[in-house]
């Protein structure tokens, strides 16, 4: 059973109450806890030594990459962070100085942010360190982005360059938090996600409640560099738009807007973040499944990303 | 380094903001975002096998405890929980029905106790499974009771019999969350903490901030039937008065109220609880230390529970 199954298995019939907006399934669960005008966004999100990070990762970039990662779900919904709990489990013999430095990367991030550690759990994993967050934060409720909203003809937008995160993105990036924010104040994004596992897979996300498809411009992807330089470094080398789509971690966001503000949106973008790139990348479809086009037309793009191009 | 040290280094300066109102150091963190006439509660806590359970446990009752431990906190402030998210970690190789059964005895729980499962997280851990719970909870503002508050004079309380709970009742054990609430409306105690490390440990925390002690009445201490059985059966045997002073996870509430209530609690209590055992244990003190009192006199009483009687 692989992930995903194992997720679908979990998440069927969870209990509910009254507060519940949007339960397991989008980036962040939406809560109504009585704040006015406001939701509540909570999200838990963990890394594990060997998996996520190594023991030769510095220290002070574990603890910051697991609060963006969180961060990065609270700026998917165009939300705010508020307060975080910290949960580490150690093996036995455990190196005070490395465990110091985590939460000094962690609280960095934290205090940049404006997010208060409020506490959390120490508890013993033998094998290695594993790291958990839970973030709350809250969102204006008109300005609260789902995964799903959006409607055939929307733009598709993706924010930064992609691919290659690994090379050392996965540890660097910076959440989205005022990008986001200020798109849910200016031009109603009709739904948004940020992209963790890769584009091909989590554009699909954006698809799936009302069977939309997509059609994405090929030249139109914006390739990271280091995904570019990896595929002339490598043997055999993953071409470079393989990586743009399905490499993980990227943690930039992926949205779409009516067409019609596709213009405006790009021009007020350039002034408000002249440092961060915004592409459209395609529209949304009424037909279901993923089309990337070339000068040859169509090609149908499966979740792993494999296009065969000619 | 201990566990407690660890805590106490990485608790020192943690970012904070406005909404906090108690950050770490409680049984839940306590935030102010704008719910009128209430606090937020926020908690987390983890399990791991082979330390909270082993594979041999029932699946139904790894998840019943995680949440139960986590429900506990809530109690411990007089709360009431709301939503919870949920990460395992898993090996590899993992049984689906095992997990599964993990969530059927969690979600159950929930049930009972009004708690929405909102999401959570899968991930790998690939020697053990690892669990933890985020939950948020909400308490009345004039309502939440904290860990420190009590004043000499108070009369020290503690529901339930103690000791032994690795036997079983770490599995099935009830959350007090009806009983704090209780409380909570009807006598105003000045402070509460859920049992998790033991009565003698757990007891400084409610005077460390004050620097106040304490005076237990030796006689009074409500020892559980499995401890003083254990006491019977095992050879070298564990006193069963210790086993009820240091045993673990007994989590039952242990607050104090002014003595002038006392009594009036206790009648209260029995008519409102007629199950639950509730015990006037000592009373709190204007001299640091805690001491127990028997027919020679009184002896003081380390955090480890240990006391030499003749």
């Amino acid at each position: 059973m692989n992930e995903l199954e194992l997720i679908q298995l979990l998440t069927r019939n969870l209990p509910t109450n009254d507060s519940v907006v949007t339960g397991a399934g989008d980036d962040c669960a939406v809560l109504d806890l009585g704040i006015p005008e406001r939701f509540l966004l909570f999200k838990t999100d963990a890394i594990v030594e060997g998996i996520h990070f190594t023991r030769e990762t510095p220290p002070e970039k574990i603890g910051r990459k697991v609060l963006a990662r969180c961060l990065s779900d609270i700026a998917a919904m165009a939300g705010s962070a508020s307060a975080a709990l910290v949960t580490i489990a150690l093996p036995k013999e455990f190196d005070p100085e490395f465990v110091k430095s985590i939460y000094t990367g962690l609280n960095a991030l934290a205090q940049r942010f404006g997010v208060a550690i409020v506490g959390g759990e120490t508890t013993t994993n033998p094998e290695r360190i594993l790291i958990s967050i839970a973030l709350l934060g809250t969102v204006a409720k008109e300005k609260c982005i789902r995964r799903h909203g959006s409607k055939p003809g929307d733009a598709i937008f993706v924010t930064g360059h992609l691919g290659g995160s690994i090379e050392g993105h996965h540890l660097d990036f910076e959440p989205r938090l005022a990008e986001a924010r200020w798109l849910a104040d200016h031009f109603t994004p009709t739904s948004m996600i940020d992209l963790s596992d890769g584009l091909a897979g989590d554009l699909r996300h954006l698809l799936e409640r009302d069977q939309l498809g997509a059609e994405l411009l090929k030249t139109a992807i914006p390739i990271s560099r280091v995904a570019k330089l990896k595929a002339k470094a490598e043997s055999p080398a993953k071409p470079p738009l393989l990586a743009a789509l399905t490499d993980g971690e990227d943690f930039e966001l992926l949205f779409t807007v009516p067409s019609r503000v596709a213009v405006s949106l790009l021009d007020g973008w350039r002034k408000q973040f002249p440092d961060v790139a915004l592409t459209c990348i395609g529209k949304i479809s009424a037909t279901p499944g993923v089309r990337l086009r070339d000068k040859d037309g169509y090609k149908p793009m499966p979740a792993h990303g494999y296009v065969h191009f000619a």
